[in-house]
């Protein structure tokens, strides 16, 4: 991630790549402010045995395009709304990417999700990763489903006065 | 794709797949009008022995999302710029998915970029696509090389007359 | 409604239906996380009786479109303004459906309205239903009519300081 | 319509109207050029046997909001693409209605799909015309199942070739 | 204005006229909710002696065109920002009026000015109320000069802590 | 107007102000490119017998408030669309004008609503002017209703064919 | 500055000014509400001694424009986001400048890197104050070094609670 | 430049150089294609003699940041508008920069003024230059007031139809 203040909303992605019992690492690199370290980084990711990078930054974010740039791993994009406009401009840093070096871009501060994009990536060629995604989504439905049951069973104005 | 009239632009991450070779299948399949066969595909995915879904749309763009709720593969979303509000209306219906179902969204009008990421995804963990896609990014970064050495060697008034 | 977390708002559309004296049913289905029993309420909601259904969904809002992709009902989409878009995002998923499959989309947040909507859907074939609905826009008159006397009598200083 | 620069544009929703067997009446008015006959058409809707009132309009576009506020009976909105804003402006100037008067929105310039969103809306409670809305369904997805037959058949770049 | 909750930013327009010394006369009336009365005020707003006419409302805000269509005095348009688009909505939908019905639109949430500009239209041939406003405008200024000799006098350090 | 490009546009709202009979005068000034003449031109306005001033700009478009800073005429601003943004940098450019400082704003392009304007505020204390405008206004329906008649008359597929 | 309460932003901007040694002055301006004494500093910039203008507005901010229509220096413009748009408005109005008048701008409330921005300004030619944006990108990358030394020593669970 | 596709619009850069009489060189490089020889000429600008660094890109442009990580120069960035979201991905993606390295944006497709920044910042500090943008500014006002002056000779309708 570009800075340390991106940490909590990009926690959340580490909290899903423990989830796929999928190991990482974390770093705080900057493409504009750590230039040399991000580059060595990127160039060094594939002989350091990393599959998949997460690059989450905010503003004119650049961190993930820098590092596509440099590795042929897949770089996944997580755009952050701290900025003055609300995650549109690092959205648009990130995800327009030109010809030749794309990003896999998630939601706007779709941190947790970019851990899931993680584990589905893996998962393109490793049945037992593929198949803790698929139980990731069952448990995801059975969750969907059994606040629904609850929900038919008090009604929405009970429900909606437990919840809050 | 989400209609035939896609093709001229999807047809160019096809050439980037065929690049990479690598193989693949293409399908007019539609969130909206066509949603059974749609969600066939997507529930067969895996079985079939597919890696990576690439779906391309415009508009209230579902088709990527429809798929990736599906099936525990990897699904690249390319936004589709034909409608009226100029792509905008189909990254946002793409890129952001809600908590639990990640897309890989590339740019508006990218599909040639999400053959590049399909590769790179495959090669996320084998190591030949992957050396595949290190090959090709030389290339490319050969190609603006000798564009700016041709820059240099007959200045950029000549080049301009020349390139028109 | 695609969460829980919606059910704040659209509840809003509940109180409508019930002030028109319309049956509903409330369900939390997800076109993403439980895209099969929201298929299968689509398929069946001609054969269950129901006229009209009413989708809130936000970020990549594909609920509505999803259902009506399988059913032919009229369905009114309500883009919800939870997400770092401030609900732009799921205004472009909703409104811009393509050729063959719309929705009837109402505002950012406008549960209430997708409820008044409904009632003048049924409205339009029932005369009673209409006569409620012309009944309810004669009390909003009447409201606005009492505001503006009540603003007239006691001027807007005196007004703002009691409405505060 | 506003004026009749719309009418290319919303006679496609005239052509749907026809596929699904629904008499309509086409009227020039314009909430701005034309207040005191668009007021008399809305409050007279009723009584002369409409069911749906669709009203397209660009810019600043008040057609379907000021219909809306005169009658009971359910307006569509179709925001028109043809002013400097890209029908942004007449999208937002339609779908966000304050609370009490919905229009039912569809996309920019989505005359053809304000037809079929009409002819639901009588299928509401009218199981013939809900019928024939559920046969052109099908026909879609027919349509969509050929193109996809035919592109299995040839291949996308013959299919690409004869396209053009 | 539109509504009662427009209130505490409209009166903000009564206190500039109030300043300009111009007499005035407040409605809450809607173009949705009460569009009879609306169109009757607008039709008799000349023979009752007003000059201008300020119009302030939210989302698809129609109340100022509505008015402009029936009256062929000039109309001011503030377009409010309340609303879940942060008044992007109500400004497309009343600065991009139709050709031949303009409104004067100010800036969002700009009710102050909107009284402002009441005045400059009056002082257009009144030169007493336009000396009105060539006053105002030295008092603005010398405000800003005082403020700035201030901020030279204490520096910016104690200026900053002493108006915190 | 900023620019002699500006003129083809810019020269509809002088056909409005020939239409109202309202002599007028034409400069090509610029806030950026001419700032003395356009700070004089704005300081001598009132004695110079103007009562409105009119400004077509695009890009960030300083015209309308560096004259309106420099007069208490009322300055009506008319954003021109023909930059990169599609005119919404000089809307914003225009409208957004700070308390103290209004300008009247009228559509991206609306060269022609600005020349009503003025007539308008000509009108509002001079009843000459205004009923110019309010003939004006009833030709404006005469026309629409016009077409509209001749739509009942001949049909709409007629119509189209006819107008193209 | 256009107004007081854009210090508390625009402070940043002296406080990276003494970091790099570069001596300033701060100024309460208006190109609206003061325009002839705007004016006048930027016609006196140059024989006052001044290397580059720094000016920091909101919503139709015109003040980098206007003092840059009035001095050869370079003017760095500093969108301030106060403004009900967010800062875009601000954005659009001093980046979109015409054809000859340029400014430099910096990011919404970018006002810390619009002091830097100057000291590369003064840096291009001299060599001392070059030296010590050198350093100061240097101390930069120290920084983030450090955090990412120290994220690595205690993993970012224990790092997150202490940086709450 | 990121592309030879970008020196069409650049190249107005260079003509704007020549004006001003300062000698420049041109390269494509591209942050995601040419990342290294990027890198390198960024860290070697300062030794190789270079005052200012002009960068023009579009997408998501990240070669303007890229080349202000490396350097203490000022980088000047001109977001270009040929993709799909008309520049403003590529003006965000620019301008946007995180505190510590600002870039000095300029307007989409704004190549022009590129230069004459490059010229003003170079004449911050050298007089000779300085007055050489003075000189160009005269020149800018002399023919706008030519402009003016023949507009006011042959009036508006014969000038429009001399420039067609």
């Amino acid at each position: 991630m570009g800075s340390d203040s991106d940490l909590p909303v990009m926690s959340q992605c580490l909290e899903a790549l423990e989830k796929f019992g999928l190991p990482y690492e974390v770093q705080i690199l900057s493409a504009h402010r750590l230039p040399d370290e991000t580059a060595d980084f990127a160039r060094r990711a594939v002989e350091r045995g990393f599959a998949v990078v997460i690059a989450g930054a905010g503003g004119a974010a650049h961190l993930a395009g820098v590092i596509a740039a440099l590795t042929p791993l897949p770089v996944i994009a997580v755009p952050l709304g701290g900025s003055g406009l609300g995650g549109i401009d690092a959205l648009y840093a990130m995800v327009q990417m030109p010809r030749g070096i794309p990003v896999a871009t998630v939601a706007v501060d779709g941190a947790y999700n970019a851990g899931i994009l993680a584990a589905k990536i893996i998962g393109a060629t490793d049945p037992e990763v593929r198949g803790r995604v698929a139980e990731f989504k069952q448990e995801l439905a059975q969750k969907v489903s059994e606040k629904n049951l609850r929900l038919q069973e008090m009604g929405h104005k009970k429900y909606l006065e437990e919840s809050r």
